[in-house]
């Protein structure tokens, strides 16, 4: 027959078993971490009718989307969380509590130019706090204590959160008179690290956007304004009393600032940074970028911000809210590319590989049953192989133990344990003084006892991190740690 | 502006908050349950190149698929996640050990009628043990046992998985002379439920598949063997001799019955059952429906079957496999409709809520803060609204605990807990017997002694299924339980 060869498209991110452990963990922690603080999981669909999906969209937004007609109806895949979320909200307003915080982890779509790095399929691990018709700054300072606790579950350590309120930017420029040219400038002024302050101001200047010279000096000036927390908020209260929406936004900054150490979020992993302004139109108060510290090149890998209207399209309601989208399939790849995921995290698919000596195979079924009911994975393995073939398998799955159930062990109600995942040149002397401490590279035990004892080695294993940041590869390898911003 | 009404698209399954979380448990639970038999979870893409994933499919199935064009390229949404698994392992087969056991729950696609309880989008949950050239017997019995701990784990109790092999049925029409009829013939013996066997055996003997009388009699005779696993054994020994195929398969089934003891499946849960075909060509032994003793009507809820070769439409290599299929989102839509689900399930999306009565939030904020490192689900209610309307969100939402903090609770270092599932209307003697017993309607207690309360209160709620199966529900309301098979 003549075959089709199997390939996966580009752009789209398929794991291989020991990976794909490793991405579900993420999720998971993600989940777990969202839930402590009372986000409800939600799941829409990937399909939605067109003129839903896309009644906001447009640009290059639009471009990217994968649409079709299924018989006569115009279909789209989502290209974001929020929009399926602004449809939802609006549909089910009537059976929703708000404040309506949700989380919502799943696939979404964008069919952009193939590219190292660059996803067409991708997760994204959104959380959102929807409000009706108002909704607390404190939501907006909370944001950031999910975020480093987020990240802090996942293993990562070296990370800054980055914030910023759009009304101090909106209120600044409305102070130069420069309103509507605000958003020409701000995508000028975000270049800024990659071309420097003089190329900016020839920009800013130059006939495009044709502010003055002095314009552009207060710009630069104020941008340039750093410092620990405290001396980023003293300066900008040098520029209060001048626009209302300014000293609203630089009260709201001051508000989240305040209450960040309630919040537990260490001031190393938080810096008011007033270059953050995100692209997007909606967010009109507090804005979140997350960067690695060794990798600043990566960009933001958590952002976000405060909107005062998710679903206007959809509906009358005035529904502001505040929120964040983890790219997570592009953040896995990258972690993945930069040696951050934890090589020694236990990703075998079961704890226990039961094989079986005897033609008749119930006791190690029964076994196998036992052990389950105590909550250990364990797989019967009955191929006939060579015995070498049946521990290399347990090895490369890095399965860490074997069990054997020969016609002796049956006989004596027995079974024999042993520990893989300990290394073959031990002494005896060794040995027995391991064992002492109840570390056996091999026992043989009553079947209950080997039950109680693998359920115990089991549980004593430390749950991992999937990330593991370069501060504990350096601890482990004895190597100097990374000294920049030291954490 | 114009509003776009919000809808979502027939067919697609979205749950409110509450449903979600029973579903997400669901889940959860499976996810779990695959796991103890040391299945590794997997993911692909919900788009595959379509000669790809349309490398084997054809008529029905092809004409139900979402194809679409982006670009020039030619693309499909999965119908199954089973051609995915098969172009999986064709595609990383070096990097993947033998026996490979995997899971993968996510969503599939097909354009299907618009039906009530039929849907476009809906989740699968599969599990596939895939041999490498050979596949030892028992993974066939440990299948059964997976379903039963599966099943039993979401709650349900009235169901009985069915067992049949392709061998014995494939075996007995080669005994009649019947092999190349036998597909139509077990397409029309599929209907003897229906129409009874007069009407069967008229359309046997008709002139579309036209066999004598005396084959649809020994067909009939042999359907209807039935009794007991034991009694259906030995009447199908009595065929035994007379064809090779046959002869195995049946060996093969008294196996999987022989083990099924050792996996614990008790014999209620569990018939063989010769009807069970399964219309697929690719199953060859093997092969698995469960239905629901109460609901028979909605068809088998969980089938699946041994295979001999997963993936010759992308490779040489000979991939026998067996494997299972759940149709989750149908399965979750039947028991809701059929008021199996368990309507008493936690699925608050907080533990507790916490009311700041104080303009500084710095101590309540704190407090959340401790009750998250310790595991329970805090939120923070600061919106301006009057104290029932507070408490009115947590009662909406069903959060169980209360926490208020006031003047004189930060003043003395103190929280009071209150307790919203206990009924307003017991007497002050009553609360003080409950008192005595660590059950407290309201108390105020010293921060710290609050969150380890909090968090004992939370660690004594019992995990609850998703799934109550009527045998609960009549045992809960001292109504008559279910007669008919009772278990």
């Amino acid at each position: 027959m003549a075959k089709q060869k199997p390939r996966t498209l580009s752009g789209f991110m398929e794991l291989l078993p020991q990976r794909q452990v490793q991405f579900d963990r993420m999720v998971e922690l993600l989940r777990r971490s969202y839930s402590l603080y009372g986000f409800t999981p939600l799941d829409t669909p990937v399909i939605e009718a067109s003129e839903v999906l896309l009644a906001k969209a447009g640009g290059e937004t639009e471009k990217q989307i994968y649409r079709f007609l299924k018989g006569d109806t115009d279909l789209s895949l989502r290209f974001d969380l929020t929009v399926p979320l602004a449809k939802y909200v609006a549909l089910h307003y009537g059976d929703l509590s708000f404040p309506f915080r949700r989380f919502q982890i799943g696939k979404v779509y964008r069919g952009e130019r193939a590219q190292r790095g660059r996803f067409r399929e991708f997760y994204q691990a959104d959380i959102d706090i929807i409000g009706d018709g108002k909704l607390d700054i404190v939501n907006e300072a909370e944001i950031p204590s999910i975020i480093y606790q987020t990240f802090t579950s996942l293993g990562l350590k070296r990370f800054q959160i980055r914030v910023n309120n759009r009304k101090i930017l909106n209120g600044f420029y409305a102070m130069l008179g420069l309103t509507e040219k605000s958003g020409d400038i701000m995508r000028t002024v975000d270049k800024l690290e990659k071309i420097g302050p003089e190329k900016v101001a020839a920009l800013l200047t130059g006939e495009d956007i044709g502010i003055t010279g002095e314009q552009a000096q207060e710009i630069l000036k104020f941008i340039a304004i750093q410092g620990d927390n405290d001396q980023v908020l003293t300066a900008l209260e040098g520029y209060r009393g001048r626009h209302e929406l300014f000293d609203q936004g630089l009260d709201e900054l001051t508000c989240v600032v305040k209450y960040l150490s309630a919040f537990g979020v260490p001031q190393t992993h938080f810096a008011v940074d007033l270059t953050i302004a995100r692209g997007l139109d909606y967010y009109t108060g507090t804005v979140y970028e997350t960067t690695m510290l060794d990798h600043p090149e990566i960009g933001s890998i958590c952002s976000g911000g405060r909107y005062d209207n998710l679903a206007e399209y959809y509906t009358d309601k005035q529904l502001p809210g505040v929120g964040i989208s983890i790219g997570l399939t592009r953040l896995f790849f990258v972690l993945e590319d930069q040696g951050y995921l934890n090589e020694e995290m236990v990703t075998a698919p079961a704890d226990v590989l039961i094989l079986p000596m005897t033609e008749d195979l119930a006791p190690a079924i029964s076994l196998a049953s036992q052990l389950r009911q105590c909550g250990v994975r364990a797989q019967l393995y009955t191929e006939q192989k060579k015995f070498k073939a049946k521990l290399s398998y347990a090895d490369k799955l890095n399965i860490p133990f074997a069990v054997f159930l020969g016609e002796d062990e049956i006989q004596a109600g027995t079974a024999t344990v042993k520990n893989l995942t300990m290394a073959n040149d031990f002494s005896q002397e060794e040995l027995e003084r391991m064992a002492q401490e109840g570390i056996h590279k091999q026992i043989t035990l009553p079947t209950q006892e080997a039950v109680a004892y693998l359920q115990q080695q089991i549980a004593q294993r430390v749950e991992d991190t999937p990330i593991w940041d370069k501060v504990d590869i350096a601890l482990r390898y004895d190597l100097e740690a990374p000294k920049k911003n030291e954490l």
